[in-house]
């Protein structure tokens, strides 16, 4: 009988960062599945902002995890052994008991993924599917302007790539430091990024914004928007970050150029996934996309990690590998 | 050779409210018209806060009225004379060639109009077009709650009957006083209407909201949003009104609720005209639709009537009667 180590909430973190106090690391036995059961041996789970989001009780946004209990989110991990035989031993499956080494649970809350579809496994965990639901929201006209917030975090770096394929004629990423500046431009092939702390630069007028951040930023966006723009909105961290609610003061250009402001959530898309698995995984796979990860060892990380990711330590997607 | 009143702006109000001293009422000879010419006696003429928001020079949003020049608005008028083959004596057009009691210029510059239309000739001057292209930005599903903001107004008084007949299950008008609720439930026959002064009630869920006033309203009314509900954004009266331009703090609703947010404006749909002419006559002659309007006598009174609507002194469409 495996010996898990777990992750619970002790208490809901009163600040814009987690600290170690508010959680307990804690190992229990794992017991053996029962019928229609599956012992999952976790290999990675997503580090990133939803995390906090889920641990403080922020307006009633997302649900928050209940204190006391061990916490959820996105993990990747292969199948052990198995008590129904959707799965078997060595499968790879996606599925949401992150924050633990071995999970059991009945078989219907993992998904089986092809493990052979990406360079690496771990590719699965990627939040390219956010970038892929998102600009489907809107068009993007053949040599639109595109800018891409947190383009240097796990959904702007592929929204960005994404943009340029489906026929942008000019993407943008707005970044945090100098070097996420050199990362946008030279890894993941942006045409231009700059450090949003310097206050956005003249951009010459765009067309599509995917905004990862809110607050300032789209407030600088709606100023810098052509006449007929499209906004997707898909994140919030600047106000996650600073824990400050900031208040858009230029929705009257909304208006005078008629632009579109696009809320969206991946999980209302369930109808754009078959596509997203059948397309996606080629791109990266012939060098189309550039899937960039910055993995971190050890449960016992995962809060410093998630306290320096919020910090802006990381380039693309962060992953916890257990 | 009459003569004509008209009015010239002599410096853009610096306040919130048009003062007197800040036009001058001027009678100028009007020439006869030359070849291709049409003189245009003037009957009605539209007083609306744009006529403020083009007297004051505010963010670039919509071109100002030079200092020294008459200024323009949208006016109904009858021909006096013609020397253009297009336009004869006693045809009724729409133009723009507000603040004067006569208009000389080219016959293009006129839009001749059907003036047994409507019930009162008056009623081409109303602002029902914008509803209606507003409301065709978005669906509205059956059953919908559709919330209308200035409800009293020219726009909304006529967007709140449009989106009834378009399906909607319950109209709500949000309005500015005790008056304008009954006007609403009583004249228009919105479901319900609410004194925002008072805060917004809660309204149970809305599925479309129509702004006409931004600011606090709207952000109220993001409160009020259900999940996938679409806001169209047609005017931002609160700030000029206020001269304070406030800052919209839960823009992480949008995304939590998955809302479109749409800008818009009348002169990007030229396309929707035609069926608006086909459709919108007929509502009102038969009585499905109140044109509600409010008629004030003589272009020297105008100031003090644009005033007086800013104030919200008025029901329906104001339209000064040369």
């Amino acid at each position: 009988m495996p010996v898990s180590r777990q992750m619970r909430l002790l208490s809901h973190p009163p600040g814009t960062r987690p600290v170690p106090g508010e959680v307990a690391l804690e190992k229990v036995e794992v017991p053996d599945p029962g019928p229609g059961e599956v012992l999952v041996r976790n290999l990675y789970m997503a580090v990133d902002p939803g995390l906090l989001l889920r641990m403080r009780p922020l307006d009633g946004l997302v649900p928050d995890f209940p204190v006391g209990e061990v916490m959820w989110g996105h993990a990747l991990g292969e199948v052990e052994s198995s008590r129904d035989p959707a799965l078997r031993p060595g499968d790879v499956v996606l599925h949401r008991l992150a924050w633990r080494e071995f999970a059991v649970a009945p078989a219907s809350t993992f998904r089986k993924v092809d493990a052979d579809a990406y360079p690496s496994v771990s590719h699965h965990l990627s939040s390219a599917v956010v970038a892929y639901v998102g600009l489907r929201q809107t068009r993007i006209d053949p040599g639109d302007t595109v800018v891409v917030s947190s383009a240097a975090g796990a959904v702007g770096s592929v929204a960005g790539q994404l943009a340029r394929i489906g026929g942008a004629g000019r993407v943008i990423g707005s970044v945090g430091s100098a070097a996420k500046v050199a990362f946008a431009v030279e890894t993941l092939g942006f045409d231009e990024a700059f450090d949003y702390h310097d206050g956005w630069p003249d951009l010459g007028g765009v067309d599509v914004y995917y905004d990862n951040v809110g607050g300032r930023q789209l407030e600088a966006a709606i100023d810098a928007m052509r006449p007929h723009g499209r906004i997707l909105l898909n994140g919030g961290t600047e106000q996650q970050l600073t824990g400050e609610t900031y208040g858009i003061r230029n929705m009257q250009m909304v208006i005078a150029k008629r632009l579109t402001l696009q809320g969206f959530t991946t999980d209302d898309h369930p109808d754009l996934l078959p596509a997203f698995d059948r397309e996606f995984p080629a791109l990266v796979a012939g060098g189309a996309v550039v899937l960039h990860e910055t993995i971190i060892d050890g449960l016992e990380n995962i809060i410093a990690a998630t306290r320096a990711q919020l910090d802006g330590a990381y380039l693309g997607k962060v992953l916890l590998r257990f």
